[in-house]
């Protein structure tokens, strides 16, 4: 099991300005890189508290990339669809020789229909694009003189600079949110992934990444497959203060998701690309923190609390996993997260390095 | 007159590796910070050695960002035809966030047919969509429940997040390179202005500069607008050898430059949004560096000898300058870039200070 960072932020202007949550990443960053942790990883949304402040992950990571050495930097995920597949493998080949070759590169869907329309982008061709602009640039990656001929865009021949340091291309993850056809896919096509363990069952989780790992072998790809996996985590000496902390920050992010999401409730919203999402809108309003611990798709406790969690999860889905932890939901202040962080390390990670 | 860095990669990975540079340019720009500087800035360019280890200058400038504190960070320029305006004010939002204010964004159309055909992007809607998204830009960062309809995005009502540090928007320029009309537009709109005297005459510079002042104050915006203007610049104690290490590097810009504008040969390239710029093959097969040097079009020389050349360029342009200065052109090494940056700042600049 391994561990890093995940940066989500989830407030509006009135609530906290973006310099201020900035400065608090690349603190806690460069305290990751020299506490040992794997990764650091941010997400990419728009307009809303629900993620908004990071409309781009690779502007947030790059400044990550200059204050540290270590750690691995990760987009949690970068959406295709919504930029040209020049421009994206060309800023990601960047960041990959800026962080000198740390770089790895989760591609999402996106889901937010408020999104979609101001791409101008149809839901309906979310599938085709992400498809074919995540090969366009594993090919403007990995070869040269490059012709693509694709159904959204076409251009080529061109050979991409600047080449990625690693060769043939960084690695590719797919962030899946509901489906194992996706997952299997994924393992098909020998990439990593990136999965939500709050937005699914404990089963369905499972079922996935069985697809997954059954249709990467069957493939015939090197290797198992890398598996991020996301969870905020709570930490406090004192068990009842993490679990008033979890809750006040979890109901935060569930009232910024619910206005987020709000739009699924128009009925067709996503069409036949998006089966099950609807489903969201109850699952966030049906929305319980205690039942959330129990199941396991928050940590909150103490050291040892945290660590039977873990301990848990690694049996549910195996140990191999690299799990991105979000120590700074919402407001919370620096200090609380810094706190948190080297807790974990150094009462937390231990406990589980046996696995 | 104010002194900058400016970062134009001018070589191919055969020559010289991205990582290797992106190293260099931190380190100058750690340095640039440290000696008083006014700004760094980048260049978007893609595919050839000229320019082309730059895709985005969001992404490198987000790590000069973060390893210093008081420098401006410029894009020169980014280009909007090829980003879609929502995720080109959301990017460069959070670098003015992540700068904590420091960023100036400079506009350009850009003019290398390659990189249209890429971006599936017809030369000749060139200047209609460099005005409709600049303006999506500045309304998305200055107003709240934007709609936007142009004739080639559409979206809204969105509230673009993170808002800018800098109210109402981080100050805006407009990248001109020979048009004059172009000048007094960006004069007229209340834009700061960016030119490369390498590719006009002196006295055309002259004349656009006079109608860029002129439109600005009869629209009747406030303080005189910002110019920032770029040069080459090659420092030794040793005249011969300034000299000698200026012909080689400049000669390599020109060399790289060659092949990335050769497309220009074909008949009707551009269109009428770029009068002129056939031409630009005729210079470049037409360049000398004694020729440029007499012309004050690169510095170079002992200290005395650039301080006497940017005097000149005083007299010719005004005094209320921002001079881009770039010290690490082609494959030059670190030590002989930090070197000129250092005696720049202790011996140039101050004789200087007058202006």
């Amino acid at each position: 099991m391994k561990f890093g960072l995940n940066f989500f932020p989830v407030f509006d202007p009135a609530e906290r300005s973006a310099h201020a949550y900035f400065d608090d990443c690349l603190r806690l960053a460069e305290l990751a890189d020299r506490l040992g942790f794997e990764h650091v990883q941010t997400v990419e949304h728009y307009f809303s508290a629900y993620g908004g402040y990071c409309p781009d992950p690779v502007t947030l990571l790059a400044a990550v990339a200059a204050r540290t050495t270590r750690v691995r930097v990760v987009t949690g995920a970068v959406i295709p669809a919504f930029t040209h597949p020049v421009k994206l493998a060309g800023k990601l080949a960047m960041l990959d020789n800026l962080s000198h070759g740390r770089l790895d590169v989760g591609f999402g869907r996106a889901f937010l229909p408020e999104e979609f329309a101001a791409f101008g982008i149809p839901m309906e061709q979310s599938r085709s694009r992400f498809a074919e602009n995540v090969e366009a640039c594993r090919r403007l990656w990995s070869e040269e003189e490059v012709v693509h001929r694709g159904e959204h865009t076409a251009f080529g021949p061109v050979t991409m600079l600047p080449r990625t340091v690693q060769r043939p291309h960084p690695p590719i993850f797919v962030a899946a949110a509901t489906s194992a056809d996706s997952c299997a896919a994924a393992g098909a096509a020998g990439h990593h992934l990136q999965v939500v363990p709050a937005v699914t069952t404990t089963e369905d989780l499972q079922v996935m990444l069985t697809a997954y790992h059954r249709a990467r072998a069957e493939a015939g790809h090197a290797g198992a497959g890398r598996v991020q996996i996301k969870y905020t985590c709570y930490l406090d000496d004192d068990r009842e203060t993490a679990l008033a902390v979890g809750r006040h920050w979890e109901n935060n992010y569930i009232e910024k998701m619910r206005a987020a999401v709000a739009s699924w409730a128009a009925p067709g919203t996503g069409g036949r690309d998006y089966p099950g999402y609807a489903a969201l809108l109850e699952k966030v309003r049906a929305y319980d923190f205690a039942r959330a611990l129990a199941d396991n798709k928050v940590l909150a406790g103490t050291c040892d609390d945290v660590a039977r969690q873990l301990g848990e999860i690694a049996e549910w889905f195996g140990p191999d996993l690299s799990v991105s932890l979000q120590f700074n939901p919402g407001a919370l202040p620096l200090p609380a997260a810094e706190r948190a962080l080297r807790d974990f390390a150094e009462h937390v990670a231990p406990k589980l390095a046996h696995l």
